[in-house]
């Protein structure tokens, strides 16, 4: 069981505009069935998000059912856990569970839920972080789109520097995207 | 002849701290020797930076010259423009022309002196914005490290989304890197 963060990114290192659009992810080109994001999810056993994630899912259902190829109102079957200080609206038939605060003991539930696969942040970036301060983040997949925002919400606002992190395999993906994938150290 | 973008850059976009370091490179590993460095520069024949940057080099001489393996006061045999509104203090015997302003008469001086060879832009983020901006940045190459910063000195603060930049290649370098190189758009 590995808790990883999978998400694409600006070169500039933004997942999404100040307004929390992914729409120039529409620029980029590149087939999505050919990314490794079938491959990854198919071994996610639970997953996690923040609020604007969770928003953001919510009011681009018809696009998220287009691209990832589903004819169904949540695109996740796994549990999901959503970090937030506000109500939010729940998804009929979907398992989904609002909870806030401290990561740790939510981490512990994901990783009992997902029963041997991977625990997945889907983000945002201080969301992740949090993972990472409480030492709980194993890998990094991140998607390098060809493009720069110049602004935006930020891919992983920590500093990871000491030890650095471990390049485990650099790919182009999709044809478009360079995939970077990294091992973050436990000892720190 | 093409003008290009060489940098090393932390995974979230970031070229160096907020105060200018660039010390994190130091937490990489790898050689410096087993980047594409030396083949890019010795296709170089001008350069520009900024006062940052410039700054930068006077102050770490030393630590410029283990880098690259040079015994001399300033590392490059190229010409050098240094784009600053103040003045600086020149380097006895080296080609550095100190200009401001306007980068597009500068570009032509540069390609004038490159004579056929490369022109590189060193940096910091926004004078590469700056000849973006004017239509002559043709190339990115960028050595992504394994760092996170949070924040610092943005890689390009520019917007550059449509058209997306083009993927020309993506590779592992001295063990740690992931260097990545773009061909800007002509047509936007």
């Amino acid at each position: 069981m590995k808790t990883q963060y999978y998400t694409a990114s600006s070169l500039d290192g933004f997942v999404a505009t100040e307004d929390h659009s992914i729409d120039w992810l529409d620029h980029c080109g590149g087939e999505f069935s050919q990314t490794s994001y079938p491959a990854f999810i198919a071994q996610v056993g639970a997953l996690a998000m923040g609020a604007s994630t969770y928003r953001w899912l919510l009011k681009h259902r018809e696009q998220v059912k287009a691209t990832l190829g589903k004819d169904e109102v949540w695109p996740y079957e796994q549990p999901t856990w959503v970090f937030s200080h506000q109500a939010l609206p729940p998804v009929p038939d979907a398992d989904i569970r609002f909870v806030q605060g401290d990561v740790k003991p939510v981490h512990e539930a994901m990783a009992e839920a997902a029963g041997g696969k991977n625990v997945w942040i889907v983000g945002g970036g201080d969301l992740v972080g949090q993972f990472y301060d409480a030492g709980l983040l194993d890998e990094l997949i991140i998607q390098i789109a060809p493009v720069t925002l110049g602004k935006g919400m930020p891919l992983l606002p920590r500093r990871i520097t000491t030890p650095a992190m471990k390049l485990i395999s650099v790919e182009r993906s999709a044809g478009v995207f360079a995939e970077l994938r990294y091992e973050v150290a436990k000892t720190r």
